[in-house]
This record gives structure tokens, sequence and C-alpha cells, in this order.
């Protein structure tokens, strides 16, 4: 319920996103919504807290800062310098942040772009971010983190989080799917079936129940985040989903875990429904038609995730599978 | 659950609303979340289809037509010719329903502002419009309505719908103002107050039980379609509010009624709290502080509402009140 969308035409009217949150009134509410999060910031919060040896009189960047909350997590877990930085007006909230909280000489926080920024600091131990986005890369930070490791870590230093894993599983969603996508063979008597197509083509994130899940999960993609380079982050992966029962497969499910493993006992969350709410949820790629599936039988195919052309922060996502007869492909999009 | 909002800063990116809007694939969601809104599409479709005596051979202007739905109500009843406008995208996709659906003859579709755009006919019967926005007047399409009246509207003409009424009441919020605006004072152990101040100047646009309301609905401002002015539509309403039993006040509470006065049966509907769900909710302005009230005690106040200077997108909203101590006056921000 944080922030207010319009209801009405968002179109009409040519203001810049730039000008709309370079207002310090508008929606903090996203910072809302990531710090309740408590799985989230409960992780950050643990690999931080619980590992003083790994802070203790290190320097440490946090990327895309926000609020400040992971540079406090640092500074109260020893370390000796930290420096945050953030584009958004939410910096200017930060620095009254860390002052009410006695960290102005501990946290230095530098309001930019990080390719743009001078920092104070040239060399640190650690990196922090949470760079997360939907899918694990949808409007993520992460090119902007691999950046930051090339030009700032230390040899030897660590990535908080250094691992990130996406995975992929099919569902039974039968109910969920005529809610949202056959609506549009029928509004109130007549024929939006166009809109149909579109609507199958826009990943749904929201939250599935595990007992949806009618395959094995499989991990799709690893970025271990001291290793990666910004073209990893284009990629083509296959996959083969093995099913675990009789069932009918309606969409595809992906999401993606996080470790620390530079952590003592090697802090770790996942956004899968397995596991407890987070805000990233999952997401859902329905298939244009129903799959029927026995145990033990195996869809296989590819998924490939590409920035588009045209505009760079949304995602280009097809897939291409195979579940008995010819192969089908779908041409999704985030944006 | 519909469209796919980022997580992460949404600053990073210069792009305009306008260019994320122009692309086709964005964003129907907003359309879904009207059409599934079932009080007010049917209300406008009970509005429409039970009056075929107002609409048969007549000509009908929809102002922002969307998908266009309204226009084929419009159709279906029995009108000789309908036009739509719109500046969004999903136009496009309006055309092809409005094509499928066999009113191609019937219906004629405009992409653009109503401010600029050159309409086929000059003169219509009635204008049909769904223009509102959260707390009524947040981005909504009034001012281009009631300009498409003074341009476009027959003399005796009829306006769909007629009327618009704005009422307050006081609610009882102990529990979601401890969740939504005291959370600030404690985010893991941190003190984030500076944000509380800002949290509290935002409206929340929420459900809210009939039961947290504690004094009688005061009716705030009334809109006649049929002879308000642009400037109405900024202005300082007086209201009392009577409680209704002994309990303790957190916020203010904000809704509207629509009326098709010109219906045979007098078609209405309410957003309030004693209403069924629609998508606009109703409007929650946090108090700085606790009130105590008896029943059949007064709160008296003003409520101004006024465009932004800055950015006239956003509103501002002053609330000053007066319960039995000295007035307190708060500055709200929709935005």
């Amino acid at each position: 319920m944080d922030g207010i969308t319009s209801s009405n035409d968002p179109s009409s009217d040519s203001m810049t996103s730039r000008d709309y949150y370079a207002d310090s009134y508008a929606h903090f509410g996203i910072h809302e919504e990531m710090l309740k999060d408590s799985v989230r910031t409960g992780s950050y919060r643990a690999a931080i807290l619980d590992n003083g040896h790994l802070f203790k009189g290190k320097t440490v960047l946090d990327v895309g800062c926000g609020t400040g909350i992971l540079s406090m997590f640092a500074a109260k877990a020893g370390a000796a310098h930290v420096v945050g930085i953030d584009m958004s007006n939410i910096i200017d909230q930060a620095q009254r942040i860390i002052e009410i909280n006695g960290f102005k000489d501990t946290i230095t926080l530098v309001k930019g772009k990080l390719e743009e920024a001078e920092l104070p600091i040239i060399q640190f131990d650690i990196i922090i971010s949470e760079w997360m986005g939907y899918f694990l890369l949808y409007e993520s930070m992460l090119d902007t983190v691999l950046l930051a490791r090339d030009k700032y870590l230390k040899p030897g230093g660590c990535m908080f989080p250094d691992n990130a894993r996406m995975y992929l599983a099919a569902i039974e969603d039968q109910d969920y799917k005529e809610e949202k996508i056959n609506f549009w063979d029928n509004v109130y008597g007549f024929d939006y079936s166009c809109i149909k197509d579109i609507a199958l083509r826009e990943p749904l994130v929201d939250t599935v129940e595990l007992k949806a899940v009618v395959t094995d999960p499989y991990m799709l993609k690893h970025i271990n985040l001291l290793t990666a380079k910004k073209e990893d982050l284009a990629f083509t992966a296959p996959f083969t989903l093995t099913a675990t029962r009789n069932d009918y497969i309606h969409a595809f499910l992906a999401w993606f875990d996080i470790t620390f493993d530079c952590t003592h006992k090697k802090i770790q969350f996942s956004t899968g429904p397995h596991a407890q709410y987070t805000h990233w949820k999952q997401t859902v790629f329905y298939t244009p038609s129903t799959i029927t599936i026995s145990e033990g039988e195996k869809i296989t195919g590819t998924l490939s995730c590409v920035p588009n052309a045209r505009n760079n922060r949304d995602l280009d996502i097809g897939v291409e599978y195979t579940a008995g007869e010819k192969p089908t492909k779908v041409d999704y999009r985030m944006s």
C-alpha cells in the first residue's frame, strides 16, 4: 500500500522520471517496502553484524546506499570507514539519518553516479550492495556493482553478497491464468483478445504457492560477483525440468537465491516459492497453451535474457521449450 | 498484482514517462485494474446500457476512452456515432478492439490531446468520461472533461456522470498508523524519524473498514459537471465532523461518490468505507497527534486542495482543524 499510483492515463504528462523523483517528498515508499522486507534486510544485517571479524577496521563501499541502512550496519560492525553512494534524492534523508544516529565521522555519503563520482577513498576492502531487481536482473544495479568492483575493490577484497543464482521451474496455475490471461477473451461481453497476446508476454511478478510447482527446480544461471563480467548479464541458458507428478503446466516460474559465502556461517536467502515472502516475490511466465505432463517426464529448453536494444532498462526474455511435441518459443518483455 | 514496478532506485534513468508509456507492451495493467473494478465499470455500463432512451440516435464523445469500453457501451445502447479520444498508446489496442467487435462504423477513435485534436463531429449530445483519480482529483482528467463540455457539448446535452461529491470523516487507526508512520521511529534500531515527517505528509490510498470511522461523514465538495469551472477544482472547504462514539482519532478519511442524475433510475456509486471495494479505495490523512474525542463532540476545520505550483500533477492538500484545543495545520502532498 505504499506510494500512490495514478489510476488514470499516465502518459498525459511529459515530465521526466528524473523530475518526478527529484522531489524529496516523493515516494520513500520503495524504501519502506525494502526495509520492511525482513528476509532481505535481516539477511544483510546478519551477514554484516554477525561478521565483525571481516569488518573490523576495514573500508567499505555501499553501492546504491538508499537510506543508509547497510552503511550503518557496516559501521556498527566495526568498519573504519564506510562510503555510501546513491544518485537518488533519498541520500539527503540518509545524510540526516547517519548524523542523527551518530555515524557522521564513520560514514561518508556521496550523491551521484558511481561512474562519474569522485570517492574520498580509492580502494575498499569490502563492497556491499543490495542491487537485485525483480527476476534478479530487471532494473538491477548489478552492472554498476561490477564496475565498482573493478574500480575500487582491493585485490582479495570481499563482495557482500558474492553469489546469486537464478532458478526455473514449471507450475500448475489454471485459476490465476484464467483471471490474468483468459480474462481478455470476454470483457463485459466484448472480445479483448488482442490484449491477451500482450498480457501473455508480460511476466507477472507475484507470489506462488509451493504446491503449484510441478517440476524440480533447475539452476539456470550462477553469477559469482567476484568474477562476473558485464557481458555475462546477457545470456542464454539451457534448462531441463523434470515433472514430480502428473499434472498440467500453465507457466514457468523463476526466482533467485543470494549467498554471502564469505561470511562465517554462509548467510543466504532465497526468493523462491518454498521460502519466506520477499518483496521480489517470484516471476511467472505464462505459456501460450497448457502442457500435459507425467511424473518423470522432462521439458527441455533455453531461456535467453538480454536488455532491450531500444530501452536498456527493459529485459527481453525468450523462452524456447519442448514438452513432447514440437518446440514452442515465446518472447517476453519486462518493462 | 498487475504491472511491474522496480524495487530498485527508480531515479537511475533519465527516460521520460512519455517514452516509458509510448511502448505498446508497457502497462496495460492499469486498464486491467479499471476494467476489473466492477463497481466502476458496472456502474457506467448500467448508466449507459439501461438508458438506451438517452443514447438512441445520439452523438457521444468519450473523453480518455482507454480501451474503448465506454464507447462500446454507448454504441450498444444505440448511439448514432461515438467519438473516443485518448492520448495514450492504449488507443491503438482500442482500435483493434472496436474493429473486432464490429463497431468500426459507429465508433471513431482519435489519438491525441483533446485540447489540440480535430474531432470528426463538432457537437455532441452526450459526453461520457471516467476521469476520476485517487481523492477524486489526483491526476484526474476533470479539467479536460470540462474543456470538452465547453467546446463540444450541445446546449442541453448530458454529462455521464454529471455529479461528484467528496466526503470527509475521521477514523481510529492506531495499529496501521504504528506500522506506516511510527515505524520510522525505530528501523532496525536506528532513528529514521526524519522520514516519519515526510511519511505523515503523504496521504495514503488504502481501504479502511467502516468500523474505523468515528464521526459522521461530511460533504466537503460538490462538483456539478454541467456547471463546474476549472477554477472550482482548486478550493478551500470548511468541515464539521461530529463524533458518533467515544474514541481516539488518528486520521482524516476522504472518499467520493459519483452520480448519473440524468439516468432514468439515477445510477450512482460510492468509493466510501461503507461501500463495495473500488480501485480508488479511500484516502487517509494521518494527523500529527492523536485526538481524543467524545460522542457528540465536533471537530471543525477547513480542507484546501490546489495543484502544486511547481508540478501541477501533484496536489497540495492543507488540513486545518480544531478539536477542543488550539488549531492544528498540516500540509499534505499527493505526488
